[in-house]
């Protein structure tokens, strides 16, 4: 644990209040030497931990710098588990550099990014895996990714993660204390029987964990939609007409090249990421050749693919089986796609009961609309909104939402399978005992009882500072 | 007093922490249904005012929306007077909108801008002036504006100021007594030598706090300084040598028009705003002469004229005298002008001599230097400085910075004025109080004691949100 005490500044700009952290041992201290309070004999030092305190910061020539509160924790019971201070002043630029140069000026240091956290986790206050979520918490824009990063925030992977990694620890060490008497051929401490079953449940679950990342992914990032169809088909109004009725909480991302937009947008509290394509069909022209080139590459992208068709050019002879058949061949098996027959408002009611009936021959889930009057718009919604819920149906209990925690359990879910193998062709103890504390690795990496200073520095270098 | 409960986001954007405050009379009991602490049978109903509290906040359907620290206080000990709590929560817009909608849900207005100081000033914490200040503390950005804003804040207007208006309302009443018994012609309550002597006082007093605005627009909005010079003379080098060597604080400003861009810069705690303009010079040509026009009206804007003469023509036959005959022609009586020859460096040692000599006969104020190699450069900054500090000299004691005060005692003091000269012409008592009364409404005006809602409305609407 370190010794200094830090602050930084932990509210953003633009609102009434500005809050500044103080977090080390000589937190108290500090703040008692800048504040002073209009009560007479006061003293910081002797205050109650979680009270708050009237008065005034002030330099070192008795200079108001504002009139403030001023929160006091003591260790442990604080964020960070040290002692600390949060002081909450008026949020002007001036003001709250000034506090901080004065802190500063009086022994602390300025806190790095993540740096509250980091401490929170070298002070035992939270494993790895939840004091990386402080951050997605913060950044979660929906109510599923917040309740996701909340979730791992407060609990953690699942007491049935630890029990089986506690379980694996255990028989890991009778493994190699095996290794330490093998003079002695005829002892054996590891129950042969009870590890296949402990290796059996351990791949179950790290199994489920690792799928579950598609679902936290999506949860996080949002769901990749790829709109496709033909020039003119409405693949813009449809997008507008979905982005319109939600408009407070859209949110427009210019992409990697300028011809790539995508629009996000919630339904049902769940993200999605609409990426509209050029068209799609086969073309002499180079130019047009790139553009569904690009289309192909975001289709591969996308974990749905919405394809659109012009509802009255199927009145005009488009076959609904062909553009089936080209589906089939353009897109990768493993999407999801749905075939949408746009422009329904203008489709006579006899020529209706014909696309519908060519519609189920295709064995797409399908849906008819008009993205221009909104007809039918609820259906596409409700079918992507399913689509995601359904996921989620996939895997109960913890979801995997951090790309680190991803791949090492994927790390470990191998090492799992290597021992497996190794038990199973009856290969010497060392080497089953190399996978089983391969796999113990990895899995500490994740709560970050295993890790080189770089990894946590890494982590929490991508926090805002204040955090 | 409204009896409503109001609530809003006080901190900005991007930051670790989110704060969000509840003031009124069901500021306690509607944070408690929504406030879930781990320690049993806990309840904010009976906790003391002024202490900090962990728990989570959760919903109807007790799901949790985060972990928050809540800190109660209770009327008349809040910045409002009223029962008041505020919630520190992780600052995702998600977070802070959910528990925004949770306490409207519970009862809880949304708060208008300015609401909470609006509420202190309704429940006497605070006089109307100070409650403006918290505005301008929250928007200084130098060490003098805050210095100002935080002094007006703390102390509002002086002592004297209300001693003069007690005083005045004092005399008022008698006057008014006088005109109730006005049957009794040899009744005088009203000691007409104590009410010259006091008019006397007030009109000094008002004079000097009419004067200070002068200094206080300057500290508050920084002193405009007109940078005017041939073409090519070197007023950008200059700009940007100005600029550079405070990077940190500088700003940029688009004007009206697309030619004139003012730059800010803090010198010493004080702010200067840079005005760039066209040459200046005699010509024919009709698209320049627009340009001088625009520059006599800059000129005009400034309250310091920075005059820049090429160091190379003055060697090459500039007559200097010629120069500020120009400048005593077009810059307006009561302007500052700082005569500055540029190119300092590239001027050779007898050069500098002759130069140095002519200088001297114009009569302004000057100063040689080197734009390009800063050379000098010191000297025309701390010449600005002492402009200002000078400026702060003329007046002791408070300063006026803001405009509706400024207008409110220019009233009072032509009321007072016109009082002195009914009293010399021993005018009849009524039409004296009549200018006594107007004069009085004018001071209550500043205060507070005396005004409209609209005018309330007006000043509170142009805080932010959350204050």
């Amino acid at each position: 644990m370190t010794g200094t005490t830090i602050c930084a500044l932990a509210t953003g700009q633009g609102g009434a209040i500005g809050v500044i952290r103080v977090s080390g041992p000589n937190s108290v201290n500090i703040a008692d030497r800048i504040f002073s309070s209009p009560k007479k004999h006061f003293s910081l030092l002797q205050v109650a931990p979680y009270t708050l305190h009237y008065g005034d910061i002030v330099d070192d020539d008795k200079q108001v710098v504002d009139e403030v509160l001023l929160a006091v924790f003591r260790a442990p019971h604080s964020y960070t588990g040290e002692d600390s201070v949060e002081i909450s002043c008026h949020n002007s630029l001036y003001i709250t550099q000034r506090i901080q140069e004065l802190l500063i000026s009086h022994g602390c240091h300025m806190a790095q990014p993540g740096e509250f956290t980091q401490r929170a986790f070298l002070n035992g206050k939270m494993d790895l895996s939840r004091a990386e979520a402080v951050a997605d918490v913060i950044a979660s824009t929906t109510q599923a990714s917040h309740s996701l990063a909340l979730n791992q925030m407060r609990n953690g992977f699942s007491v049935e993660f630890n029990n089986l990694k506690d379980k694996l620890l255990h028989i890991t060490s009778l493994f190699e204390l095996e290794l330490d008497f093998s003079d002695h051929e005829d002892l054996a401490f590891a129950d042969r029987t009870e590890l296949s079953a402990l290796l059996h449940d351990l791949k179950a679950h790290l199994h489920r964990l690792v799928h579950s990342f598609q679902q936290g992914n999506v949860i996080k990032n949002g769901l990749p939609v790829a709109l496709v169809g033909d020039t003119n088909v409405g693949k813009s109004t449809l997008l507008n007409a979905i982005l319109e009725e939600d408009k407070a909480i859209v949110s427009h991302i210019a992409g990697t090249t300028r011809d790539s937009i995508e629009d996000t947008v919630t339904l049902s509290g769940y993200l999605f990421r609409f990426i509209d394509t050029a068209g799609i069909r086969d073309t002499e022209d180079t130019i047009e050749k790139i553009g569904i080139e690009r289309t192909f590459q975001k289709i591969s992208q996308s974990q749905v693919v919405v394809w659109m068709v012009d509802g009255i050019k199927c009145t005009k002879g488009e076959d609904l089986l062909q553009v089936s058949e080209y589906i089939s061949k353009v897109v990768p098996s493993g999407k999801v796609v749905f075939l949408v027959i746009n422009k329904w408002d203008e489709v006579s009611d006899k020529d209706r009961t014909t696309i519908e009936h060519s519609l189920a021959k295709t064995g797409y889930p399908s849906m008819v609309l008009s993205a221009k009057t909104g007809e039918g718009l609820s259906c596409l919604k409700e079918a992507l909104v399913s689509y995601v819920r359904e996921l989620s149906g996939h895997s109960e209990g913890y979801i995997v939402s951090n790309l680190r925690h991803y791949e090492a359990l994927q790390s470990a879910l191998l090492c799992v399978e290597r021992a497996e193998v190794a038990m199973s062709r009856q290969l010497p103890s060392d080497l089953i005992v190399q996978d089983l504390r391969e796999c113990l690795y990895h899995l500490g990496e994740i709560v970050g009882e295993i890790s080189s200073s770089d990894i946590i520095h890494n982590i929490f270098s991508k926090f805002c500072i204040g955090k």
